[in-house]
């Protein structure tokens, strides 16, 4: 006999383990904050909560598996603009000046607020006053993975103290919710003794190192001038790389830099809208997946994807392969489902907790509404997530057991205060833009 | 003074007219049909009902350019193939069987409710029963372009006579909603005798004609085998091209079909989400509106895309150029939205009483709901409508001066009866195909 927290009945099950399996009119039960029953057979059970999910659709929750949560405040405001000029003359004066902890309180919780209301239950965030966003994952009930954002190169961008950074790692090191990361921007602006001491605090500490690789052609050039080498065979060259490395974006790698990733156990995250947005270039994906590397997807930050619906990336990925590759056939749904879920949780090395729904594993759960037009009728419901579906589909969102969303309304959190609140720092935004940034 | 049978106030109105003119806190006056009052200026009138706008978006409905309709009911039967097997061995077989005037009845309903749901005001369809189709539109309350798809090579497909053909011309001549158009269904599927009928009805009656061209580069070649033409050397050949033509998807052509379309004043639609999946190809769209062209954009059908959402196609056409061309600044959201709205009503020869918010012009209007977190903040309405909204972001939906849908609901159709009637045909569907399609 069962003593449930929450039951789940009636419900289309899609585990995302390992076998991809998937049942009919099934139950889950939840325990606490896990998963203690999933099956086709009725529990015997006593249910505090029951939820009928008769029409639905029951998945693990997406894993966004790189953002910059603060930047929903920068959301839009500066678009179609060539890369240096979008970063020269908008985005790093405004983070100069707007990147404060009280602002990145507020940016934060919206952005918290919009990845659960499309179905997003774990981040791996790379921004500042990381502490502030993690309060803000534990009130709100988020799962993340969160480090402070390092850079020393041309110039030192601090926004925080290195104790700060150190306190927060200590502080979150034994959470159930929050998982401590470091966070080097990028090769090009990191330098080489600072990434040793990163690795080797990395080691240390046994912490994921959360870093863009390869994002454009530019970076590739300069490391190139720089080292004779290419990004990732100059961080593998000071072994930097290891199977706690987050490399995000690729875009741009060789045979040989995916050979060195798959080596070193290196975890991918591809962030395809912002990469097209922002002219990135595009990944190859598939050809990443035939290496046997671990490709996740992530959002990459709101100003330039402009917004945290991992449904879109897992949409765009699985379509634009087969163009780009004349094969209709080189990639589909089941697999990019596994992408914006499993995948993501074995990148962030948090495959042990969440990912996918299985007896043992934390209670990370989404319920998508199929009774909509556009997912009627439904032949396959993993068509419908990765073709038909949006992040507004999303109906029900538990994160560690606990119901944080239900019918898109949030249980315990005032979603309009803080749309509220972010409009403020726009206004102050606008003003500071309608005076040519001074 | 004026009569408004609707006044819609303290809207951020963006028209789309020639000027891409916007306005903020003003106001649309609405009599009949039409527009007959917009501006900043409070205007002097009666209201029979007033719609306050405050916080949302009003802009011209959207121009879904190309689309078929009926095929609803096959949304997401078979995805990830090859696009022969896929043809072959699905959704030929089961349009053989399925697509019949009581199923399009049903499935063009589903196909408008899921339309007006993310903001489209008409739609351009080809495919068969276009008389169902038309009583649809005019019990909803949309607005079409549509015609009866021709098929004569390999074999001819048939699913009403000549007659039902000619008589729904004559029945729409003048109507207010439905403009009749002339459907065959590409160059490599209708012989040179049909195309020159078609044609010459065409110049009789001032018809549109809707035709798919160099969708996939098979196609191309097929045409060039048979012909030493490309597909639009081809009809250009045979004096088949006009300002009247409506040419889809355009995937794969020379410079020179670019120039012979422009010189022909025809018009052209991509389907970019559709081209994607079923790995056709991606259309060179910036060379094409350098070139003067006018490229509206179209879903296709449900089957190929799965969804009707053309806040999509907008979002994934101005992205994905970016990436190809490596040159963020080669398109910008105006000129997507542009795309989707009057370039759509230019293309189909509407754009006299549609496509943009103009005095004088119907009211085609749809008000997006932008109090929600992935919207909010905003600095600029084109860059949040083209990178960060989605279908069901829209509100309300005006279409021929009547309301159709408010707050997401609709005023006078039963949607979950028609969800109902097509999981019926669904269910039919799956026991065929579990028979072996027999």
């Amino acid at each position: 006999m069962y003593n449930f927290d929450i039951l789940i009945k009636n419900a289309t099950i899609l585990t995302m383990n390992d076998t991809m399996e998937s049942f009919e009119n099934a139950y889950i039960g939840i325990e606490k904050d896990a998963i203690v029953y999933l099956g086709t057979d009725k529990p015997k059970a006593v249910s505090k909560e029951i939820i009928d999910a008769k029409n639905n659709i029951v998945m693990p929750g997406l894993i966004n598996s790189h953002t910059h949560s603060g930047m929903t405040m920068f959301r839009g405001v500066a678009d179609d603009l060539s890369l240096m000029n979008w970063l020269n003359n908008y985005i790093w004066p405004l983070e100069d000046k707007f990147v404060t902890e009280e602002n990145i309180n507020i940016a934060s919780k919206l952005a918290i607020a919009e990845m659960i209301l499309s179905g997003t239950t774990t981040f791996n965030d790379m921004y500042f006053f990381t502490g502030v966003t993690a309060e803000n994952c534990k009130n709100i009930g988020m799962r993340a993975v969160l480090g402070e954002a390092i850079i020393n190169f041309p110039v030192s961008i601090k926004k925080t103290s290195e104790d700060y950074f150190l306190e927060f790692i200590e502080k979150y090191a034994d959470d159930d919710l929050i998982t401590p990361s470091i966070v080097p921007h990028s090769p090009y602006s990191c330098s080489e003794d600072l990434l040793k001491r990163i690795k080797k605090l990395s080691d240390e500490k046994s912490l994921p190192v959360h870093i863009h690789i390869s994002e454009t052609i530019d970076e590739v050039k300069m490391i190139k001038e720089k080292t004779g080498m290419t990004p990732v065979e100059y961080l593998d060259s000071i072994n930097f790389l290891n199977n706690r490395t987050i490399a995000v974006h690729c875009v741009h790698l060789t045979d040989n830099d995916m050979n060195i990733l798959k080596k070193r156990g290196a975890g991918i995250v591809n962030s395809p809208e912002s990469n097209l947005k922002l002219a990135s270039g595009i990944a190859e994906v598939p050809k990443m997946l035939n290496k046997g590397l671990t490709v996740a997807l992530g959002t990459d930050g709101p100003a330039s994807n402009n917004n945290l619906d991992m449904f879109e990336e897992m949409s765009l990925t699985v379509k634009i392969h087969k163009a780009l590759n004349n094969d209709s056939t080189i990639m589909n749904a089941k697999e990019v489902l596994r992408m914006g879920t499993m995948n993501g949780a074995k990148v962030l090395g948090i495959d042990n907790i969440t990912g996918s729904l299985e007896v043992g594993k934390k209670a990370d759960i989404i319920i998508i509404d199929i009774n909509k037009p556009h997912l009627t009728p439904m032949y396959d419901p993993y068509s419908h997530l990765t073709y038909s579906a949006n992040g507004s589909d999303v109906d029900t969102v538990i994160i560690n057991g606990k119901i944080i969303l239900k019918e898109r309304k949030f249980l315990n959190f005032d979603l309009e205060k803080v749309m509220l609140d972010i409009k403020n720092i726009s206004s102050e935004i606008i003003t500071y833009k309608n005076n040519g940034m001074k």
